[in-house]
């Protein structure tokens, strides 16, 4: 290739930033390249008949252990991707109705363990031996119990998971059942889901999985996965992927075996002097940090490439075996940290303003301080008159382009206010106990602390649309990691350093002041 | 080293060839190297109290999922490690014991679930959504009901198993299980086994394991595990093992990634032109076939190095596995097939010979063919007199040193008789429907026929007192191979040669005349 082409092919955008998704679904139902599973292209897919794909997926289910599984399993998975998304979600909800357990041996099962007679005892060493002769049969029946409670599709699952390809074909299959849910609540499939999850969760368990670091050594197959699936700041180019595996960068991915080039999850590190304030910084500006100097692990970015396995925490071992790896290779590096997007800011922001222009007043929870009301009528004069601030504000933050982000003045009036409800967004507003964020509630049940606000830390037209361009720097302190996870995880307690309770400790102290 | 040191070392007998089980048990019992469990040596290992490690136990069992859960199950297995065998079984038996199930939990569940309206129709479209809303009661307590049929143990094994180092430990821990088992016969420790046993075949699922072809160039401390485990024919040098793993030899061994650096099962190949008739020449005799001229690759041992996965059938898996390999790599190949021992063979003999002296004459079964009676008889001449044939071919083969192996003419006088007896009890010897021998049993439940029989094919110690030196040839044909299980798995038909059912038809039809 001349020196033009190679230049062009570095440059050129490796996929439209916006609709990302579409990339990302036909990829997902691509026909899993590599392995027995379905090696037809795409384009030579035949649309197969529901009715012969049900027949497949009732011979993997019913046949004996010993028979020729390979060939059915095969033809099953290949059919499935034949179909449509219409008949996918019909057959599922055939396998979720007609190939449940059979609650007639259940209840016959219960029925004898009910008739057993009760052991007493304490299960201690004195009448051991007596003990152990009646309790013979309750783990008969138990066992039997276990087993008859497994649904019927417990096999196609099962056998799906020993087969090449199975367990990235039951991933999409379980991306197909979320979008059922999503669209219908249906009892028979949410207990599918519920029983494939806990499944999934087993096999992709931390020991199954390891850790590869992906470097520009890598096959340009697999590279290719991590620009379609990078979530949180899209790739744009070649260089931009190269700059992102480069001197003083890294990035981790957990591969399970049975998924191999292709890994589950993936994490992006940038090596610094510090934790950095912007993700422009991180991406675009400066030379690389020298890694010598480096004394900062920041994880920019961190991206599932697997829809159907929503709500599995891979995330939580893979930066905690990242942060081992690299305290173990760079003794220099102490301090790790996020640089984290914030993307229920705005929506949540905007809901509370918009909710003031229905309501009556007086039931209305007006979210801004009395100076900051008077700051945004100073602010916008003439014009913001007959408005309260917070009709103000949300006329500011919905106006077309962001551009209220062109005025220097009203990005520094705005900042005090936005940065302020930012926090407290962060560290009061729940969900069943748990931060309203996903991000935040991602690294805060992982042990994190929250750090540090960055005002205009993505000025991406997704950084600020999610959360008027703030962005949050999250902090890892092994020493703590375990005792603030497990606060969380029972009280709810967020951890945040006295920077960030700053902001919204003299609202606190009012609110207090009038109660 | 010098040239004469190299020799020494080269030649240094491995092992003792005999009690090999000292050696395996001691390296099973030793702390997992090269990870977080029980990094202590052996000789510093101190003998913990029993109370402490059970104390060490509950912790991992009933701590909350978000504590430090690594250094409780670190000091855990570390303590288990520590204790005398007498201490482990009683540890284990209050690991059965007193964490088990919650059986008022199951019953209460059991009582709402029998309360339930019993859901009419057949799960088909029609009444679907009235049925979705009565099912969903019976999804959730069924859910709840699998959860409460769990033991409590199956918490450690579920969390050790995602430890590092965990996988091992448990396998050791059902070694112990099973030790227990074969003193005595105790329901809660049978539960206990068949608990960990299926758990460990999910989690040994051929999915999670690699093939690794192991060469010379693998770690001394992967070889050393070769040498300590191979069951079959013991390795009795360095020699001896880089013969194994040299020019026209292959060695495969299954890894399951959180056992690193030593396979759970292995397997020793040797290409050659045609299908060994001894071990000898495997082992010692002759220069290795050149690889492009080998047709045929003969498994010539599999073992497997864990005692604790007894049971799980790992061997099926790695030799179809393996063929698949040979095949793709070397498509000069074509014939796959086994030398394989006849462990059961001799004990089986004996006892019918030992039988005879024992029982009154009519109701004990003369194995011998009345010319096989006649020719015993004229080979032992006169001191033969008032014996009948099976007692004189048992003090023939229970002679001290295998004395009638020193005779030609004897040798020569045995061999139809033997060979005739040994392809009955191969063909028709069986116990619950399967073949009574259990190499006989293992390779024909993965599909493969009874080939041919080798005379003299083992003449050590071990091949002698076993069978009489007899070995046998299974064959995989992987056109039947499907076919070959599937009947052995339900009508327990067992497939052989013509050549090898010659032996034993005209007995056959003796009895069916007699019939």
């Amino acid at each position: 290739m001349n020196k033009k082409g190679l230049a062009i092919l570095l440059r050129s955008r490796m996929r439209p930033l916006s609709p990302v998704s579409n990339k990302v679904i036909q990829l997902e139902n691509a026909p899993l390249e590599g392995n027995k599973i379905a090696t037809q292209n795409v384009s030579s897919r035949i649309q197969r008949d529901l009715g012969e794909v049900r027949e497949s997926m009732h011979s993997v289910i019913s046949m004996n252990k010993k028979e020729i599984l390979d060939t059915a399993l095969s033809e099953f998975s290949e059919g499935y991707f034949s179909l449509s998304q219409e008949n996918r979600h019909k057959l599922l909800l055939v396998l979720a109705r007609e190939y449940d357990l059979n609650r007639t041996q259940v209840r016959e099962l219960m029925k004898q363990y009910v008739g057993l007679e009760f052991p007493n005892g304490d299960g201690t060493d004195e009448h051991g031996h007596e003990m152990e002769g009646q309790l013979s049969a309750f783990y008969r029946i138990e066992r039997n119990l276990r087993h008859a409670l497994q649904p019927m599709y417990a096999v196609l699952f099962e056998r799906l998971n020993t087969h090449p390809g199975g367990l990235k074909f039951l991933a999409t299959v379980r991306a197909d059942i979320l979008s059922i849910i999503a669209d219908e609540n249906v009892a028979s499939i949410r207990a599918l889901d519920s029983y494939l999850k806990e499944k999934l969760i087993t096999w992709l368990s931390p020991a199954n999985l390891e850790l590869h670091q992906i470097t520009w050594d890598d096959p340009a197959s697999l590279l290719e996965k991590i620009v379609a699936y990078e979530a949180v700041h899209p790739i744009s180019n070649l260089i931009d992927l190269k700059r992102r595996l480069g001197i003083g960068r890294r990035c981790f991915g957990y591969i399970h075996p049975a998924i191999p080039g292709e890994p589950l999850i993936f994490i992006e590190v940038a090596l610094m002097k510090n934790i950095a304030c912007t993700i422009q910084e991180v991406l675009w500006h400066d030379l690389p940090t020298p890694e010598c100097e480096a004394t900062t692990a920041l994880f920019y970015s961190i991206s599932s490439t697997q829809p159907g396995l929503a709500g599995i925490n891979l995330g939580k071992f893979l930066i905690k075996r990242v942060i081992h790896l690299v305290k173990k290779d760079m003794p220099n590096i102490s301090i790790f940290a996020t640089l984290s997007p914030i993307p229920g800011f705005m929506q949540w922001l905007l809901s509370k303003l918009a909710s003031s222009e229905r309501s009556v007043p007086i039931f209305c929870e007006n979210i801004l301080e009395p100076e900051e009301e008077r700051a945004l009528s100073d602010a916008f004069g003439d014009s913001a008159a007959g408005k309260n601030g917070m009709e103000v504000l949300l006329h500011l933050l919905t106006s077309a382009n962001h551009e209220w982000t062109q005025s220097d003045r009203l990005i520094s009036e705005l900042k005090p206010i936005l940065l302020r409800l930012c926090v407290r967004y962060l560290l009061l507003e729940k969900k069943r106990g748990k931060a309203l964020d996903s991000v935040a509630n991602f690294h805060l049940q992982n042990g994190a602390m929250i750090g540090r606000l960055n005002w205009m830390a993505d000025r991406s037209e997704k950084g600020l649309s999610q959360s008027g361009g703030i962005m949050v720097n999250y902090i890892y302190s092994m020493e703590y990691i375990e005792d603030y996870a497990q606060a969380y995880f029972s009280t709810g307690h967020i951890q945040a350093s006295p920077d960030v309770h700053h902001y919204i400790e003299p609202l606190e102290n009012n609110e207090d002041s009038m109660n």
